[in-house]
């Protein structure tokens, strides 16, 4: 039997009516001949309650025991979900993550899924069962404890099932209805793309575009996973949503296939650093260690063996990245004469595999902000895509001017 | 290192603030040399949420799944008791029964414990650890499925761990300072109980005193477990609460341990019944396979080859005995004029293993309810137990005026 993976998020199982929808879309796929995996998230809530009460007992936790106690919500989802199908005579049971076992690193709270055993599994299918109701976004580690894979992680268990039990596709059921050129609440002009390639949406998904878990996508790409984007809430058919696959398997597109961006950027400029081999590691090196998830970096040309040298990272991590550059300055690793931080600042970017083929792009994006009278403060680009810093009360401008621009209304 | 076992219910880790209170009573035991094992029940509330899900989902249900659903209660509160113990620098971790495993049979919501190998929790104790906290009420089937113990099943839990690792005692801390004569609510002259037999409390438990499962009290008597039952609102010291244990341990007892009392009591009469060898099985064999308790039993004297055969039984279970009798009525299995039920009634009962030795306890009994002009309408005895069925109104009487004639606010 070819096998489906469906994977439905907390907002979908938030109720027990709203998951009894979702079981009805699984009874739809299983009348097709499907062997189903569902994967399932925790009513959505129920982590962040599990997360408050960890919070307020131990806010510095073994994250082991932490991993323990935010799994469980899933697990609920997981059997209420094999009781509604059973309900509509759909034979189905649940597997929490141990019991696959879903079998991952010991990383608690951020583990990586090293392997899924198929023959548990199968060997129900193979009696009869049509429906395996997976706990997402939990495995087991070798020494036999509970782990996680960080929040959002379903997506990535819905991806690693896929691959392992080469599914003819996964579907991840959410309450949004695919994958847009942009956030329709920044243009009303924004399309839902029917297909995007994994390499966009990879970057769509890191620049901030929340439909799917990064990793996830990644996953997706490395086991070729053809991923489909779905509103849980709307009527199902194999044409809905977005579907996220290869290449080659988008005949037209276009050159740009989505405009993305982030609020919570800050800029920090390093002012009158001693130019030297090696800063750039003495600067680097510390922020990493920090934590600090430094995105772009811009180094002005040097003058007189000193320069400038501007960084962007998320809003949260400034005070660490300031925290880091003063003990560097401390311990005499690195001299420099201020540290400024500009935290008014969003990044917008154009993303598409089209990028890689015409010439111009980015010039022309450029350009369009230019006649918008938005100034331009950092930019960065990769082989399919150009990223800009703006002041932030330019970033709706910016989003609808390159939109317009690249004529995203319309479809390839 | 001696093992103390302690058990904490619902009420006692109802919110981060209690389970913190609970843990101080953890590290004082810890304090005194002992390895501890704890075992927590869901924060109270929190399974009866889950069951409503399931009752929402799927009324008539897998139990595997209900069970798998209703379990994750327990492992959130050993978690963040573990988690707790931890910030006191207490080293703690948590076990879910499938990690210990605490193996049970597969009679899913009402498994029973086969066997809880030690090696695990006792290797861990040799490197350290001072504290085992184990979700309670759960285990793990033959098969790898959750089971669940039924419903107060984490005292279950906390006397099989003390009696397969030698505990010293299993303190099971809850909302009531210990075993009282009769229910304070009754008789404001109900005294609290120092020690109890296990025989006594078994038949108290049984007889509806909610303090402990009497499941647990079997257990713990069957392993010479010693039970101390004690508020986790109170303070804490070896002699707190009431200590259940073999009765060689208590030097001088009263008589009459306690007064108990059970509301829930419906008395069915069959009248007329034709009388012939076999009648009582033909009567019984089909309420038992129809699921009744049925406790007391009654049979009048015969005449003509015809008596009335009266029971008792749980006052919810009276539609179910009516239609087994009337279908073994119409399969002419047996025969008899009408069946008359009688809802107002209450059953009271006094308990005590010096009723082995005295004489004329029962008789006492009858003659106070007589002085108070109670009507008896069943009587039942057994060697450390006599039990009267008498109408509803008078139960708060006929327990007052017991133990008044037997002196309980008294100790021996």
């Amino acid at each position: 039997m070819p096998v489906l993976v469906m994977k439905f998020g907390g907002t979908s199982v938030a109720t027990v009516d709203k998951i009894k929808r979702a079981a009805k879309k699984v009874g739809v796929e299983v009348a097709k001949g499907y062997d189903v995996i569902v994967i399932v998230s925790a009513m959505s809530g129920e982590t962040n309650k599990l997360v408050g009460f960890v919070n307020d007992t131990s806010p510095m936790c073994d994250a082991r025991e932490y991993d323990a106690i935010v799994s469980s919500g899933e697990n609920v989802t997981a059997g209420l979900m094999a009781l509604t199908l059973q309900e509509m005579d759909v034979p189905a049971r649940s597997w929490q993550g141990w019991q696959v076992p879903v079998k991952t690193t010991s990383a608690h709270s951020s583990a990586r899924i090293e392997e899924i055993p198929t023959d548990n599994i199968n060997a129900k299918f193979g009696e009869g069962m049509k429906v395996a109701v997976v706990a997402g976004f939990q495995g087991v580690s070798p020494e036999g404890r509970i782990t996680t894979l960080g929040r959002g992680g379903s997506d990535t268990t819905a991806v690693a099932f896929a691959a392992a039990f080469e599914a003819d596709r996964c579907d991840i059921y959410t309450d949004v209805d695919g994958v847009y050129t942009t956030d329709p609440r920044v243009t009303d002009k924004a399309r839902k793309l029917d297909k995007i390639a994994f390499e966009e949406m990879l970057e769509l998904a890191s620049l901030g575009a929340k439909v799917l878990q990064t990793r996830s996508v990644e996953l997706a790409m490395r086991y070729k996973v053809r991923l489909r984007v779905l509103s849980s809430f709307e009527e199902q058919s194999d044409e809905a949503g977005t579907l996220v696959c290869a290449e080659e398997e988008i005949m037209e597109s276009n050159v740009v296939a989505g405009v993305a961006f982030s609020r919570d950027e800050a800029k920090m400029t390093l002012i009158s650093v001693a130019d030297r081999p090696g800063i750039a590691a003495a600067i680097f090196g510390p922020l990493a260690e920090a934590g600090v998830n430094v995105d772009m970096i811009v180094q002005n040309i040097s003058e007189e063996g000193r320069t400038d040298m501007t960084f962007s990272c998320p809003i949260d991590q400034v005070k660490h990245a300031q925290k880091a550059m003063d003990e560097a300055k401390a311990r005499d690793d690195i001299n420099f004469h201020d540290l400024v931080a500009d935290t008014d600042v969003a990044k917008v970017s154009i993303v598409g595999i089209g990028m890689r083929s015409h010439a111009g792009v980015a010039a022309k994006m450029f350009a369009t902000l230019r006649d918008e009278g938005i100034n331009i403060k950092v930019i960065t680009t990769s082989e399919i895509k150009t990223s800009v810093l703006v002041d932030r009360k330019y970033m709706e401008l910016a989003v609808q001017a390159l939109h317009d621009a690249f004529e995203l209304e319309k479809a390839a």
